[in-house]
């Protein structure tokens, strides 16, 4: 059940006597992305381990011995994907910052391993991993929120009194219900009439038509 | 394992041969009741329907007779919450509206057992009894909603082009979001600045303040 590491690599073919055993950074890409497949395919409740490590064409132990529970497994796939999330888009308009900062959640979302993702966070309780870090990763955009803020109240865009969370945190509940239970996808049109209703709903002035 | 029924009731005292043995709409009630309680406490994962029916004292045979599976039982649990939702609120203004019909479910998703039926709701794949009963009941108030919106619109309140559901959704979508990821509660100065930002989103004219 260990990774059997060939004494020497012969020069020339690419292809090695382990081909398809990824080690170090490609075990943990390779597994992650199994594990998205998989969560797409059987959801948290039916995730294997043994079946990640196949699809990844890793060995079992590779899996236990970075992820040692299944809970440690998604979060790490969790991670992976929200760093995505971290930068803070600046375009000049609070619409444009609103849908820059919106579209890449919408667009994961509109997959099926983001929609497992989603799942996984949202059924697991408070003091599983998976939760802990959706609730961590919930806080982490927290800058770029109120550097949208802030640049948006310098413009003279941002109304008093509105919390910069509350309004992105809007934005993204309104996606997750639209997944998760109206089993719609979060795109064109329905985006941008979303879009439309937060910049309104958090903007100082009426914006033109 | 089956419901033992004594031949005869003795008159007089209350208290039967098969006291805490509740019957027919007792037994549903009594049942569901179990099943929120147990889902707060173990998740939809960890439900068990064995000690549902020790919770609730009834026979488990009677559990399975009623609702064959967990998700069964989950989704009747499910129905009986949501028929609270059936109602439009009617108080006169747009902003009345909308928080007659945020508050309870905000009401209710700051319950534990709320919380619980939410996960459950969200975590449960398109096959699955729960999933179906959300996705069905999340078009439920499309009347109760449409009709907010009529009224809205002749007293010119509602801005033209905003889909109804799309409006209700983002409140529901936010309180999920409130509840699941930020765990914090969906009420007080949290659900009037978000009502705030949904009727200035959809409103015709920018309210005063």
């Amino acid at each position: 059940m260990t990774l059997v590491i060939p004494a020497s690599t012969p020069p020339g073919p690419p292809r090695r006597r382990d081909a398809g055993r990824p080690r170090g950074a490609a075990v943990t890409a390779a597994v992650l992305a199994a594990v998205r497949v998989e969560l797409a395919d059987a959801g948290f409740e039916g995730l294997s381990v043994e079946r990640v490590a196949r699809r990844a064409e890793v060995n079992k132990t590779s899996v236990y011995r970075r992820w040692p529970t299944r809970e440690a497994l998604v979060a790490a796939a969790m991670e992976g994907l929200l760093d995505d999330f971290s930068v803070s888009p600046d375009t000049g308009s609070l619409r444009g910052d609103l849908y820059a900062l919106a579209a890449p959640i919408a667009e994961l979302a509109a997959q099926p391993d983001g929609v497992a993702l989603l799942r996984a966070a949202l059924s697991t309780t408070a003091s599983g991993d998976v939760g802990t870090v959706a609730s961590r990763r919930v806080g982490a955009p927290a800058e770029s929120v109120s550097s949208i803020a802030a640049r948006a109240r310098a413009r003279g865009e941002w109304r008093d009194g509105v919390d910069p969370q509350q309004a992105i945190f809007t934005l993204v509940g309104a996606i997750i219900h639209r997944v998760l239970l109206e089993r719609a996808a979060p795109t064109g049109e329905w985006l941008d009439g979303l879009v439309d209703i937060v910049l309104r709903g958090i903007s100082a002035t009426k914006p033109q038509p």
